[in-house]
């Protein structure tokens, strides 16, 4: 009885981490529509009840593994090298949400899934809008960088350019995920890099 | 029993009409998450047995629905009057396939669910594939058609000029869809406008 008046110490931070290792791991190896408060449990080496304290449902899963993708693209388009030129490094930073890889290409996943989920699940939505929200800033300041530094002609309606840009990337992650094998990471590569030299000045 | 030996005369086509009307209907009414064996044949007022002749499942209905989205998509661009500005024009074919109305957005649900379930399912990819093809068919030949006519630069590299405005309306498609409070039909209509522009000699 006394052990139980006495609360655990948990570092969460920690746990969520060991938790977000794992997911991933499943969603990697088995595909974003195999991972379950059960696989994952298994994978982490949990019970399913202590996982419960993080996600309940599959939906909270779902959330989960969005935010995860959401903080691993934003890690590595904060963490790129300093080289090349700044063209290069904003075909770069977009290059990141796109399916390129295998690990990208779960990522793409995981959006496509949640994005599909959200359109019938208000909670869900709440959390897309948000994260649609914030990449949108992301491009148009990415846009507004690139008039900055020359890279694109002072001209143009950055409005209009945030939101052809971001359809764009949209619209390649769409067909990288479903046509792998003809839509290639060169050929997404050559289309973005295409896109970026007609705003050139 | 002479009865059941006797084959009815059915007009196959003609039911099949009746039959898409219905599941027009309630994709409209319900949404295409919605749509299943059971409601389509209360709203066509047939048993469904009598429906399950056109499909069994409900990935055969959702490979119905699609058929069907593809056709309405072809009956409109095929049959736009021939007015306008040959760039009024093709903005009009694109716009098309994009949810800028109540019908439309039904048919981009039905074309997102499709591609979602598409993922998991071997012969519904087959289906999307053999879609796609001809999406990028006809894009292709719009991009032809407008370089032939002086719309675009005739120094643009066709196959990446068709993955860019592929991406762009598959994009504008998908965000249309899960935001359609900001991604108006006015909003997308700029974006595609100003893509067209940029293209231009």
């Amino acid at each position: 009885m006394l052990k139980r008046a006495v609360p655990k110490i948990v570092d969460h931070d920690a746990r969520r981490t060991e938790l977000a290792t794992a997911l991933w791991r499943v969603v990697l190896r088995d595909g974003i529509e195999h991972a379950s408060v059960r696989t994952v449990a298994a994978e982490a080496g949990w019970s399913a009840g202590a996982l419960r304290h993080y996600f309940a449902t599959q939906d909270e899963l779902l959330a989960f593994a969005m935010n995860l993708v959401a903080e691993r693209i934003r890690a590595r388009a904060y963490g790129l090298p300093d080289v090349g030129t700044p063209c290069d490094r904003v075909l770069t930073i977009l290059e990141q949400m796109l399916p390129m890889d295998a690990e990208r290409r779960a990522e793409t996943a995981v959006w496509f899934v949640f994005t599909a989920r959200a359109q019938a699940d208000r909670s869900l939505r709440r959390l897309r809008s948000r994260f649609d929200g914030e990449l949108a800033e992301a491009i148009r300041s990415l846009v507004e960088q690139m008039v900055e530094v020359g890279l694109v002609r002072s001209t143009v309606d950055i409005g209009v350019e945030t939101d052809r840009l971001r359809a764009l990337v949209d619209g390649l992650a769409l067909h990288g995920l479903t046509h792998p094998g003809t839509m290639t990471a060169e050929r997404m590569r050559r289309t973005l890099a295409a896109h970026l030299d007609s705003l050139a000045p």
